[in-house]
């Protein structure tokens, strides 16, 4: 190549992916990919770069909400990033205790969220916190959520917070750092082997690779345990 | 009093104190207050109690809008608390170096945003923030904002961020904790003194008394030469 | 039981685990253990609750340190907690960046370390971090590393800090709460289904069961890949 | 100047400013200093740059260490920065509820610390914690005392914990942030207006200018009310 560049190591998502694939195929120019997305949707890796960040940043933002929700005894729904994927959503759920949890993977229908509200208030509990994913499978946005609630359960002063890009931002948890360096040097290690068009991933805890074709074309799955657990934390 | 209670010390805003003084009037009750509210926008004390926490809050989220915007060459309106008065807008515009800062207390006008933005992009500048108070003089929201600068700017990718409720929750600072100690034990010496019907403040970082009547007439004036530093800083 | 107490859930380390054991034992007494413990220092479980909310406190603090060793050009030991397994050295040594990490598990020797030093400073780096696990192999204390650096490479400037009990406290990270959650579930279901004597971990992400007799007997072993990737970066 | 320098502006400590005196003394060199020091210990000033950064950096600090403190029962000895003055010691002690503050202002004496801690104990708390400035008065160091108070007073579990440089590292406090744009907007200003040896300040919320010669020579005096409530608060 006419720079010197012998090959790209590129940290991205789907997007960036396909293009490093196109780039690939028309030039047969060398590329290794490690997936960097904080919602989590990439194939062949339970855990994309800054995913474990966004769930903290999102955690501490709910705890701060929950403060006022509680000397308010209010209702919020809490809309955080996830189009496609309800990863986010259902880990800080569980993480913040939230009433419900709503998710692209799952349409719980609005009749059990009006039930679970009705319960928690019932419980006495002075604030209920319910987190939406963007793509959430009901299909009503928070802001319409809030007016659903408000007109079929009038018992709660319902609000609304969209979480919104600071999720995508921040220092990294250690968590983060590390997979990044295990990532990293796997990346290069590939190079240095002659390998190209995979993405360098993590499954049981061990890096491994996938082609990029394939990584682009599903996702990785919902924890169903991890439903099951916050069915059962909900109740 | 029928449950051996002498005399209240209310922590509160506005509508806390207009009560606490009703209450006063109509059973001669003693009662001191403490100004605790995130807006600082209580008359007769440089700080309420919240406020310092609640810039920390904002400028740490606007840092992470800020990282993102940066690696996407983007525009964000962020909408922070301040109904009727700029003190959090103009703190964390000026601490988080916002390109604008919109406030309730000056009408800067549309022009003047535009030109602003203009010679931000122009700078070279990779992103740019604009802070905007929920009363800001202009009358429009964050989002008529964005659909403005879209039209007449084109040259911006434009996003919107409204805070909400997260500002007023959170660990406090520790301005915040030594301030509630010292107008906590100002309040129970007026109390032991025989007062009643002030306001504990801090002015010129001395601990005074202010009547609750005169507390709820007015606010804390922004700082104008903040004001004018924004200005500098923006240009 | 007198009290009416059927069971026991039991959170904590080898210790607790080991009188809970006892107690099993002599009053037949149903019992099932959760892994709490910042040290991650528990067989049979990849993570004990506290490890990922102390890696961040620990990554948080350092990269603190980082800032004024930078500006004076300075190398610091600091000591981190485990006296018998270097999970916290080894990965907060990775995510901030160290320029060596000293664990209980490897004697890497006073040479290389002054090796490495050496090397650090000869690339122009502004500051070096060397991160020190209680019980490092080498068998001296931070201080003592202290005098051994400044006598035999008086080239710097050494600076001790032992981060000490801070380390245990803080606001859990998501990580840590959702592994709290599904890790409480399973300790009720076991209870329902009559087990006992069991302690709940994580493995692969799934989670198991593990005799309480046998976690208390081992250890984690120590991330073999993660300790080249540190190779790998230090060198 | 050789390479066009007209004039500096420096942000330090009383090293750094006695430097840029002599600095214009001998070249007749213009030159406007801004205080920049956590400790506070900068006549001219009641605030001076990273100041309030590092109390919240202490809080947050002995919050975690509260953590364990109560959980186990224990006393813990704080030593935080301040090696003349006790700023750093006297807010933070305050702010995180310290059984007992030791400055290098007062000389409290160790009868007084032993009545404190049992009167504390007797209370029913469940931890304690004393906050120690560098320089405490006393004379002796967080390991001396943690001796004393194990001798004299053996219903403790005593522990220790030395801050140390963590302090002065990390993301600035919104009111650092603030100060700083003030202090150099006004610095600027000096220099076009033609003044120098002057250090900016910031007095009962005003920016003012000390001269550099008188700056250095003095300390801002402990604020003997805030000694006063911290008495009242740890009684």
């Amino acid at each position: 190549m006419a720079e010197g560049i012998d090959a790209f190591v590129l940290i991205g998502g789907d997007g960036s992916f396909t293009g490093a694939m196109t780039y690939n195929e028309e030039f047969n120019f060398t590329v290794i990919c490690i997936p960097g997305t904080i919602d989590n949707d990439i194939f062949g890796t339970s855990n994309t770069l800054g995913f474990d960040t966004a769930l903290n940043t999102v955690v501490e933002v709910i705890d701060k909400i929950r403060d006022t929700a509680s000397s308010h005894n209010r209702l919020f729904f809490v809309e955080v990033m996830g189009r496609d994927v309800g990863h986010i959503a259902l880990n800080v759920g569980v993480g913040a205790g939230a009433e419900e949890i709503l998710i692209p993977e799952e349409n719980l229908g609005l009749e059990r969220l009006l039930e679970s509200l009705k319960r928690s208030k019932k419980s006495g509990k002075s604030s209920s916190i319910v987190v939406v994913a963007e793509g959430d499978k009901i299909g009503k946005s928070v802001f319409e959520l809030k007016e659903y609630v408000e007109e079929h359960l009038p018992i709660y002063d319902v609000r609304v917070s969209v979480l919104g890009h600071m999720q995508r931002g921040g220092s990294p948890s250690c968590y983060d750092r590390v997979l990044a360096s295990r990532m990293g040097v796997k990346a290069v290690e590939a190079l240095i082997e002659g390998k190209t068009n995979l993405m360098v991933g993590v499954q049981n805890n061990v890096i491994t690779f996938t082609p990029i074709s394939k990584a682009i074309k599903g996702h990785t799955k919902i924890d169903k345990e991890l439903i099951r657990v916050s069915d059962i934390m909900t109740t």
